[in-house]
């Protein structure tokens, strides 16, 4: 008797985010879903992460609308979400009630599962939203983002799911956004989390595929006990994606595992991404094939070519050797933050700063917000001299508390400039969507009537270049690889 | 202690034919030379196949000069080739001294490991070529070619490792050049041949990527015991190439398995071939990414564009379909074959015929063959209904002896013939150049002095379908993948 292994498919969010720039169109979806949802997936992700930032900016699209519509065209699954935390799906600290208004309009809209990360793994920068999840009554999977660094250790990471577990996590999600989790270490966190929060612990295990070795990782997972894998139908999988579903269900084949998905409806849903693919050419992330150099490196590859372009905008582009010599020290001094959206990005551009201008002799903003605990408590010890700088430069203290702890009530001053944008409708949901995108609901709002609009026509390559080396991460329009 | 797993690096032979339809020459290849030679690897694959074919027809190259040049390039490395048994490099079956000949300029050359394979997997087409290279004092690997097929079990796959052991195999290859090597098989076969053949008995895996799982077979494998894996450099694998060498040495991290290579080399030699794979664009195999649907076709993707092109000569490209559930009733009638060059090819085209014109109404010359032996045994009982028809079509029985056992020598008549072409240099290495590609071989010796022809320079797309549907799958100029 084999054990089940569910699936989790991220073909409609994290697949196209990652390999399509996030730009697929509800238009291109809508037709795979009567098979997504009769394939027999534990949970369907399609919403959150960059995909609402995306809709309003490049595609006319209503976020709220889309969400609304996978409900109906699949009523027999789960669907997922991808929540950052206090942050939701912008670029900044939320106050908590406006995390519960998130929550309480996605639930109500039909999410089912929500998988709620922290960049920096600090489990206070996820409890309200997951507090706000359970009193919904729908799935709070409580997240750990995966990074090698010499105090990422298996126990480390085993402890942060106790504290997850015990923060009424449904689930537990080891999410690997840069692909850096090798077999072994698959194995024993996923085996060291059973053994510590019980065998009972649902594990859920997100990995993407840059570097090759994580299908491997995948089966000693499943080995170790994993309970839910995610992967992407194979036309919209590999390189800095996910692994294919296919090569999934395969690989187990006359394993003691076993998924329950209806290999007749894979094939339909991968001819269906096949055939439109092609149309994204514009948006093709330029990765492809396998890269194991971050695993020495420990720098994403779309982090190199962020900080490529901002050496070339400053006329440095000869310097980019001694910036990757840099990241590796900066992040140290950081306390070994996980390289993911924000923190690749603030980490990145401090790195290209200090080759420039010479080491924390000039630092971004929010380098130094990070230095001084406003992204919330990292792993290892920041250090001493980088903090005093940090301090002067910013001209604020250090601080332990909860970053969001120093906000202020916001929602009704958010609710009121919303309302009175052109074209807003006066649903919460339009709130929301100017809380978190301030700069693009004005636009969004005016333009929604004239309906979606194809990123396809007269498409200019994407780019991945914020706009200047000490430009915000922020609010910039490239989804990040999570 | 982790124990030290050994490496073939693909990327001078199986890499590129492949993926880039073995077009690479030899100046691409040498600047990578030195730092093959001192990556740490166990063999480097780099002749043989149908890369001899292609020097001679598209490079204007002597293979037997590269040979000579990698000699001489990788002093450090146990030079490795695959050798197609009594077909030599050839499509047709050689009496006994000229594959004597052909091993012994092969050693004399520089050659060290010699994987030698037979397409039906009979053991008898292996017999004269292991016992020629074991007279040279070289490294003969007997190799299993893995299929499925409702007779293909572990049991049957370790009973032919045993044959192979017993006619003097230094190592046991498992060759699984279609993908379709799932992890628990693998396990269980090297598990099998470990027990029956005795655990010091080295296991050395072949396989290609394009299903997605068989990077998690290596592993598997590897964990039941396997000596030496098989990868190509990652900018030169996947698809229906190999897995990447770097996610190898990347998988094994930390788990109770090591290699010995060096990735800095590593880096150096995936950079150059990043940097030369451009000028093969014309040359790119059509498949990329994962197709898992051979699992169930049973069918490899060439083999399907193969009889695509077949039916398209006829007006028939509508009847695809039939032609598809056609394939595995012609692979049963004919024993089961595995379906790789030259059986892939004689299979397709008859299950072509099959459909157009009613089944085994008309039989190709190279079909009856195959029904009457004169390949060689199969893993089953050929169909007798069928076998008839074929005695009846080609005039001549079946026979149930080693098919080169037929031939008379034939040495002096070739040698007499190839000398007589203007540009033969007179050496035995062109007599085996004629006796292998007789129609390609007297253009070849013409041009010779002209030195390498660039193939990228104005060159027509590969075409992969044969001239017309009944022709020879000899002699046509597509590489099999292998
Ligand atoms: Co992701
Ligand atoms: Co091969």
């Amino acid at each position: 008797m084999s054990r089940l292994v569910e699936v989790t498919e991220l073909a409609l969010r994290d697949a196209h985010q990652s390999l399509l720039a996030t730009r697929m169109t509800m238009e291109d979806m809508i037709p795979a879903c009567e098979d997504i949802d009769q394939a027999g997936y534990w949970s369907v992700e399609c919403w959150g992460g960059a995909t609402y930032d995306s809709c309003i900016r490049f595609l006319n699209e209503d976020p709220w609308e889309r969400l609304r519509t996978f409900r109906k065209l699949m009523p027999n699954s789960r669907l997922q979400m991808l929540l950052r935390g206090q942050n939701l799906l912008g670029y900044r600290h939320y106050e908590d009630t406006v995390v519960d208004r998130f929550v309480d309009k996605s639930a109500e809209n039909g999410m089912d599962v929500f998988r709620v990360f922290d960049a920096l793994n600090d489990p206070r920068n996820l409890k309200r939203a997951m507090e706000a999840v359970r009193r919904t009554g729908k799935w709070a999977e409580g997240t750990i983002c995966y990074t090698t660094s010499p105090l990422h250790t298996v126990d480390k990471f085993v402890e942060l799911a106790q504290r997850l577990k015990e923060m009424g996590s449904a689930s537990i999600c080891i999410k690997d956004m840069a692909a850096l989790l090798r077999p072994q270490p698959a194995f024993d966190i996923v085996r060291g989390i059973k053994e510590k929060c019980g065998e009972d612990t649902i594990v859920h295990v997100h990995v993407h595929s840059t570097t090759g070795v994580t299908l491997v990782s995948l089966m000693k997972a499943i080995e170790a006990g994993a309970d839910i894998v995610d992967t992407s139908i194979s036309s919209l999988s590999l390189g800095p994606g996910q692994n294919p579903t296919e090569a999934l269900v395969e690989m187990l084949e006359g394993t003691g595992y076993t998924t329950k998905l209806d290999k007749s409806r894979l094939l339909k849903i991968k001819d269906h991404f096949a055939q439109v693919r092609p149309r994204y050419a514009d948006f093709e992330s330029k990765i492809v094939g396998v890269e194991t150099e971050i695993f020495d490196s420990q720098i994403p590859g779309g982090m190199i070519s962020n900080m490529e372009s901002q050496l070339k905008q400053q006329g440095a582009a000869d310097r980019l050797k001694e910036v990757l010599a840099e990241v590796p020290k900066v992040r140290k001094d950081a306390g070994y933050p996980p390289l993911v959206t924000p923190s690749s990005q603030i980490v990145g551009t401090q790195a290209v700063f200090n080759v420039l201008m010479g080491r924390y002799k000039t630092l971004t903003g929010e380098f130094a917000d990070l230095m001084l605990g406003y992204y919330g408590e990292t792993i290892a010890e920041r250090n001493p001299d980088v903090i005093a700088a940090a301090e002067n430069h910013a001209k604020k203290p250090s601080i332990t508390i909860r970053p969001a702890d120093l906000l202020k009530p916001e929602w009704e001053a958010l609710d009121k400039a919303a309302k009175a944008l052109p074209g807003n409708e006066g649903a919460d949901e339009d709130t929301l969507t100017y809380a978190m995108f301030p700069n693009v609901a004005p636009k969004f709002f005016a333009q929604r009537a004239e309906g979606p609009k194809d990123p396809c026509k007269g498409a200019a390559p994407a780019s991945t270049a914020p706009e200047n080396p000490g430009s915000k991460p922020a609010d910039d329009g490239k989804g990040p690889i999570t």
